[in-house]
């Protein structure tokens, strides 16, 4: 049982694992930094302690992100879209987003679709 | 059978509804406008047409951002983040991208956790 908000619990609309998708936003820049998962007790802990914390998929638990590395996201804002499925979340970052060492998890050389040459 | 190409079709992370997550921003003022889903013939269609395209989860059939509103997404790139389980798509908007009307689907007046005194 989360302690979160029960309002904001019963307007939640979670998916079969009873999560809901948070996208993260660095507060300067506004880089998308990246996509993580939080369950009702990873909101409140959010939104009670500014420090981001997801639900972890992979490890099945919490995890406060940065815990390990350091790279922590202190949260400014959190907002929640239309469908009430989907979590905006505005952080200051602290080091690297991505486990693998970049500023963001869209930091590869990976565009599937180059922009415009009138771009260029 | 998508006729997404194959290098890239055994790169992709799906969910257990054969998804990925697709992050949606403005080109020009990096806004984060809404998050939607792809399987791979979205993801093809969208990279060979410029077109957004998208599976609907609720009517379990892709669509054409825009394609009743008229509120189409012309694609300037696409990219994959580090576990291959969601993309970034920047787009040009045409018109809202909500189907409240508003400019984004996280322009509520909701907002979970407002911003320091310190940002005022």
């Amino acid at each position: 049982m989360s302690a979160l908000d029960p309002d904001l619990a019963r307007r939640l609309k979670r998916n079969a694992d009873g999560l809901v998708c948070a996208v993260v936003v660095e507060h300067t820049t506004s880089a998308v930094l990246m996509v993580a998962w939080m369950d009702d007790e990873a909101l409140h802990r959010t939104l009670t302690t500014r420090r981001a914390t997801y639900f972890s998929r992979s490890k099945g638990r919490l995890w406060v992100k940065g815990e390990t590395s350091g790279h922590t996201q202190y949260v400014r804002e959190v907002r929640l879209d239309c469908d009430a499925d989907t979590l905006l979340v505005r952080v200051e970052q602290t080091g690297p987003a991505c486990h693998t060492g970049t500023t963001t998890c869209f930091d590869t050389d990976e565009r599937l679709l180059l922009a415009d040459p009138a771009d260029v």
